[in-house]
């Protein structure tokens, strides 16, 4: 791209650094790509962070000295996360959303991009601080939730499977209570996909006692990944027994779910919460 | 937000759209949060439209008349791609990838946000023309890749299951032949999944036979959804036998696999051929 004028500078940097969120861009590549000194590209950044901080919505963090560079972090503001889930929680609060078992049918808001992406964005806001290096999920519907926090994050996604997969070379089985059922089930998770990492948030779609989510714990025991948070869109306040895991960040809360009239009562959680979402 | 200079209008309405990629923004909506005059805003967007041509990484889709506004479409330049997908062969062309059964291992590429993202801007530039409404792929490994070309798409994503699960409500069922094992298998998908949808485009990670493919479209056929693309990062080209579908967009070839060394060779498959990926 030949040399260009500062606002259309300004907008291309924009667009180039969140195209490629959460990684590190050095200056240089900045300076060749827009045709521009490194100086003139870190007074643009300056300007650039300025406006971010501005709109609340994501902002710029700059690494300094020789593996340094400028990365966008994505976000969303309070207010809109609050408003969204306010929202979500109406849209849940609806008739023939109950399904055998207790659990609410959410496919068809768990496979829209543009929900995903702000629930992502609101459960990376609570797990950024604890800094973890891996999402850690457990097939199937837990996937494009997980998929969309470590998007936010910029770290990796790591699918337990149910049962034991050969296909996916050598691996570490374990036994867990499936709370809700009381049934012994068998999760699964192949070697080589945690090699290197060391802390891990956990990400599933429903919470209902909670034994799904601490097999996964037991489970990341044994990889030594250390769980720095956990996070579930909806957590079941209907049953009676105490949950089998106690530090967890749920965004909704299923407060009332009649067989009879089909209706179901949902509830945001107070995103005032969410510093205390994660592990201790 | 308080009124605001125009190189920080410009780039903070880059950013509000780019959040909200594929979305119909309306104008009032950007009037009111940047405190300009909607000709204002008008005059904004066009600045932005040439300089989103120029970097050729997306660009701006005006709608006009009362339930108009303008939309981030997100893309690739051919050459990003074109050079995104010579590395991702590479990094597959090493030892130690050969799982049983023929596959190659790339869960460890599939878990990656910023890799899952090209090949989802590269799947949603292949099939954007054909208009999809919907995203369909089979669990588990298809998932993280058809989420991101939905995500590129602005379209919701669907995923078939194996086997029959009570749990997701009347769903319909199918029995489909794997073309690699010649076994009998089951899968289905929730009635209401589909609701509404009418054009699909199916993405998978690894067509071998082409088996698993071909019973998802039958599946769409139960659904009254037509199939208008087929994407699959990877075809394995090793194979003897004819393929079970003929008009699929492969990103990547397998074309050696030596187990005794443990080496595979991947290939890129050509970007041109991206505008016949579809089906007639």
């Amino acid at each position: 791209m030949e040399k260009i004028k500062r606002t259309e500078r300004l907008v291309a940097i924009t667009q180039f650094l969140m195209d490629q969120a959460n990684q590190l861009i050095p200056l240089t590549i900045l300076a060749d790509r827009f045709g521009a000194a490194k100086s003139t590209i870190s007074e643009d950044l300056v300007v650039l962070k300025e406006i971010f901080i501005s709109t609340g919505q994501g902002g710029l963090e700059t690494v300094y000295g020789a593996a340094g560079g400028v990365r966008y972090v994505p976000g969303i503001s309070l207010g809109d996360a609050e408003e969204f889930l306010a929202n979500l929680a109406l849209r849940l609060s609806t008739k023939d959303r109950i399904l055998p078992g207790g659990f609410l049918y959410m496919t068809d808001l768990l496979s829209s991009p543009t929900l995903l992406r702000s629930l992502g964005l609101i459960f990376a806001g609570a797990f950024r601080v604890r800094k973890p290096d891996v999402v850690v999920t457990i097939e199937t519907k837990g996937i494009p939730l997980a998929l969309a926090t470590a998007e936010a994050l910029g770290v990796p996604m790591v699918v337990v499977r149910h049962g034991n997969k050969v296909t996916e070379g050598p691996s570490v089985v374990i036994n867990y209570l499936s709370g809700s059922s009381q049934r012994i089930q068998t999760m699964s998770l192949s070697r080589r996909s945690l090699a290197g990492r060391q802390r891990g948030v956990i990400i599933d779609d429903f919470l209902k006692a909670g034994g799904t989510v601490r097999g996964i714990t037991n489970l990341m025991t044994e990889f030594g990944v250390e769980v720095v948070g956990m996070g579930v869109l909806m957590e079941a306040s209907l049953d009676q027994g105490p949950k089998l895991v106690d530090k967890y960040l749920a965004l909704l809360r299923l407060t009332e779910l009649d067989y009879l009239s089909g209706k179901t009562t949902v509830t945001p959680n107070h995103l005032g919460l969410i510093a205390n979402g994660g592990i201790e």
